[in-house]
């Protein structure tokens, strides 16, 4: 376990576009952390903003194509990108993207040979803070978001933790992954085959066990190719947000797909929907 | 020689992001090139800016990474993104990343063996616009800007074309060619020891044969080590377009480096400043 170490940083929208690594003690490796500080922050600090990132994804993936430090610049947000997984030669791992390294999906795995590893709940949740709060100037307040398999850690997260995160917010996130082909997979390995420990990471399950204060955001295009094949499921999200009293505001989208293109185009509008929780 | 082939689109800010193929007259191969498209195009078209990418790039560098395609579609212009060189096994091409494939130079090569595919400014100027006015709505103004090396050609194009590029900008350019050690390298060897052929594509020769009418605007970063280590000059076609009354803005940017964050930073800035000259 060590403090994050600075690898490079980048002048970006009058603020800096930082790439840090630091051991971790709960995931028992080196991880990358990508970190963007605004240009103006008050002595009192500024609020932090978790970008939780889909499946095969590094931290350089919403870095370099979302676009968001725009909108973080002018929010005086600092952003947190960190990586999807554990990495690293002696990590376990099995062919395919859509399990293990690259698609850790934000849990606590119970099952060997995962658990000494894949801890990326505990990670997301407390080791990471932790070290971001020792080294940003930040005030304490915190929300998260994400994409894909992102959006599913950001509402399992902030509906877990409601008075840890201010907001939550996903685009096209996997909303109930005990029902769809990627939550199967991963939460029978990761978790085994106990229901209990699966619905502990399914925010359609967690919302009916109670609402977070704030408003949850979600957009999803409609031509996206993993919500045609049942992947994310949104629509159960919403009808369990519904009878559990959670305000939700479900964007769906003509034309969009899964892509980055997607992710850019409502970027800001994420940013600025949690920068409403943060002041 | 062939029309423009769609290989894939993405909905991007409320228009199309697309990735297009065609057989090149001018390079003797397939080139890729990326066309954004918003949203909204009048009866009577859309104005066209294209975007020169520097050395190593391929079309998805700025497709990807600056974002522009959020100017872009509030001005209401099409993007056009070319790649750097022509490519393919029968390209000649060299060792290393400044010089043959990635490295075109935006100049009609008049060596061998690189003048039977390398003739970037023939494929910009003539063969591909009329590709791209053929198949979007265009309304026949066009602006150019770019990148490093694609900065350079954007210089080099806007002012020897006036008449057919309403506006030049440019991000990190090589400014001064003839007088660097990238420009002595691919100009001695794409068009021989002719000093007077390198005046044709060296922005600062040219501006002393005539100003553009446009004022033109530069933006560089001061930590950029290409900079510092004297590849970019941009004091050098500062002080020639003075001599010849080229209205110039050279914006010098603290911090800033070589790098996508810096183009992210300033893209906005850019398309708008097009946007002035494409009314």
């Amino acid at each position: 376990m060590g403090a994050l170490e600075e690898k490079k940083t980048h002048a970006n929208f009058g603020g800096v576009q930082g790439m840090y690594a630091h051991d971790s003690k709960e995931c028992g490796v080196r991880m990358d952390v990508n970190v963007y500080v605004p240009p103006t922050v008050p002595e009192t600090g500024a609020p932090v903003l978790y970008f939780l990132s889909g499946l095969t994804c590094t931290p350089e993936n919403f870095t370099t194509k979302a676009g968001a430090q725009a909108a973080a610049a002018e929010a005086g947000i600092i952003l947190v990108m960190p990586d999807t997984s554990p990495r690293g030669d002696e990590v376990p791992d099995e062919e395919g993207w859509d399990f293990g390294k690259g698609a850790g999906f934000y849990v606590d795995a119970t099952q060997a040979p995962w658990s000494t590893n894949y801890r990326m709940f505990s990670y997301i949740t407390e080791e990471l803070p932790a070290l971001v709060d020792a080294r940003f100037p930040t005030n304490g307040m915190r929300s998260v978001f994400g994409h894909s398999m992102g959006g599913h850690g950001a509402l399992v997260i902030g509906l877990r933790q409601p008075e840890r995160w201010r907001s939550i917010s996903a685009l096209s996130p996997i909303c109930a992954p005990s029902q769809c082909p990627w939550g199967h997979k991963a939460f029978s390995k990761y978790l085994g085959e106990d229901r209990a420990a699966w619905a502990r990471y399914d925010a359609t399950e967690l919302v009916k066990q109670g609402a977070h204060p704030a408003p949850i955001r979600i957009d999803q295009g409609k031509a996206d190719p993993f919500y045609q094949d049942a992947q994310l499921l949104p629509e159960r999200f919403e009808a369990a947000a519904k009878d559990a009293g959670q305000a939700l505001t479900l964007g769906m989208h003509e034309s969009y797909d899964h892509s980055y293109y997607f992710i850019a185009t409502f970027a800001a509008d994420h940013v600025a929907h949690h920068a409403q929780y943060l002041r």
